[in-house]
C-alpha cells in the first residue's frame, strides 16, 4: 500500500490527499516534520520536503505534489482531475501554478511561518506586520476566486479539477491558521462549501496540529 | 503562428524555447520586461510573469512553463520530453521541480536580482554577501548534478528529457550572470557542453541583455 508522508498543516500534502481521496487510492497516512530533517527523510527526498509517497513493495518512491498527481492521472482513468483539451489542461495546470506559487507564496507560507514555525520551533512572537499583509493578500485571492467563479462552475472551467483541490488544499490551511476572513467572497465560500463536503476532504477537518487550534468555523461544512 | 513574450534572462522562458526548438515548434519573440507591469502583459496573464505564449489566429493563450511544456508534450508526438513509464515520468517532473524551485530560488533569482535588476531597475549596487551565497549554493547544485550522471546517461534516465532543459535553462542564465564556476565539476561540464551545442541552445548564445556582459566563455561551446 501506499505511505505518504505528510504533516497536517502541508498544504502539498493536502492537495495530494485530495487527489488520492478522489481517484480512490488507498493509501496509509505517515507524519513527516521536515523542519527536524531526519536524516531517513532527507536520504529519501534530497528537497527535505513534504509530500512523498512511497510503495515499498514495488520500491516506488514519488516525490513532489505536482508530479505525484500527474502520476495519477496518467494511471488511473477514474475521476480525471486534469481533464477536457490540450487547451483546458494548460489552464488547469496554469491555475496550479497560480495557487502553488502566488497562494502559498503570498498567503499561506507566511502564516505557517509566523502562526505554526514560530510557535512549534523558535518560539518567537509572531510578526504581526506580516500576517496583516499575508491576511490582505489573502482577500485578493478570494476576489480573483469570486472573478473565476463568475465565469465557470469550477475554478478551471465546467467540470471539478485539479486546480479546485490545489485552491482548496492551500484554502483550508490558511483557514485552519485563522488567515481568512470569508465575508464578502459569496462564489468562494460557496464553493469551498462543496470542497468541504467531499468524502475526499472530511479526513482534514478533524485533524489537529499540536498547540495549534483552528477558528471553530474550521470544521463546519456549512461554515457559518 | 505563436508568439513567445519572454525576455533574454528569464530562466522559465529559455526552457520553454528549448522546449519549442527540440519539437520544432516556429515561434516569434516578443520581448517582454514583466518588471515594467505593461496593463495589456498583465490582462493576459495575471500573475504578470513571462513566459506567455501567444497564437493570436486561434485566441489560445498559455501561461506557465509547465503547463506550457505539458502542452508540446500532449499535442506533438515528436522527440518527447517527458519520456518513459508513468514513474520515469514523475522522476522528470520531480526534477524539474528540483530545478525551476530550488536552483532557481537558491542561485538564479538572486542573481537575476543582484546583477540585472539592481542594475536595470533600482540601481542599487548588488548586495555581496547575496551573490556569495548564491554562488556557494551553485556549487552544491553542480554536486548534485555531477551526482546524478555518475547515474545516469541524462539528468532523469538514459534519454533526454524536459529536466535536462529545465537545468540547462537555470544554468545558463547564472552563467550569463557570472554565478557558476565549473571548475571541478566535469560530468555537468561535459553535460552542459552537449546541451549548449544542440540547435534549440543555439539562439541564446548571441543574445545579450543590455548593459550586461556574459563571461567570456558564455558562448563557446566548448567553454574551456
Amino acid at each position: 500500500m501506499w505511505q505518504l508522508f505528510q504533516f497536517p498543516l502541508c498544504p502539498f500534502s493536502r492537495k495530494v490527499r485530495l487527489m488520492l481521496g478522489e481517484k480512490g487510492v488507498e493509501h496509509g497516512l505517515v507524519r513527516e516534520s521536515p523542519w527536524l530533517k531526519r536524516d531517513e527523510f532527507i536520504d529519501m527526498n534530497p528537497a527535505g520536503q513534504t509530500p512523498v509517497l512511497v510503495e515499498d513493495s514495488k520500491g516506488t518512491v514519488l516525490i513532489d505534489s505536482n508530479a505525484i498527481c500527474e502520476y495519477f492521472e496518467e494511471t488511473i482513468d477514474r475521476a480525471p482531475m486534469i481533464p477536457g483539451t490540450a487547451v483546458n489542461r494548460a489552464e488547469v495546470r496554469r491555475l496550479v501554478a497560480w495557487f502553488d506559487d502566488r497562494l502559498y507564496g503570498e498567503v499561506v507560507g507566511p502564516l505557517i511561518e509566523e502562526r505554526m514555525k514560530k510557535r512549534l520551533i523558535s518560539r518567537d512572537p509572531p510578526d504581526t506586520r506580516v500576517l496583516r499583509e499575508a491576511m490582505k493578500v489573502a482577500n485578493n485571492h478570494l476576489d480573483y476566486i469570486d472573478y473565476l467563479l463568475d465565469h465557470r462552475r469550477w475554478l478551471a472551467g465546467p467540470v471539478l479539477s485539479l486546480a479546485d483541490l490545489t485552491a482548496a488544499a492551500h484554502l483550508s490551511v490558511a483557514d485552519y491558521l485563522g488567515g481568512i476572513d470569508w465575508r464578502g467572497h459569496k462564489q468562494t465560500t460557496d464553493w469551498y462549501a462543496v470542497m468541504k463536503s467531499r468524502p475526499s476532504f472530511r479526513s482534514f477537518l478533524g485533524e489537529r496540529m499540536e498547540v495549534i487550534a483552528p477558528p471553530t468555523h474550521y470544521d463546519k461544512v456549512d461554515f457559518f
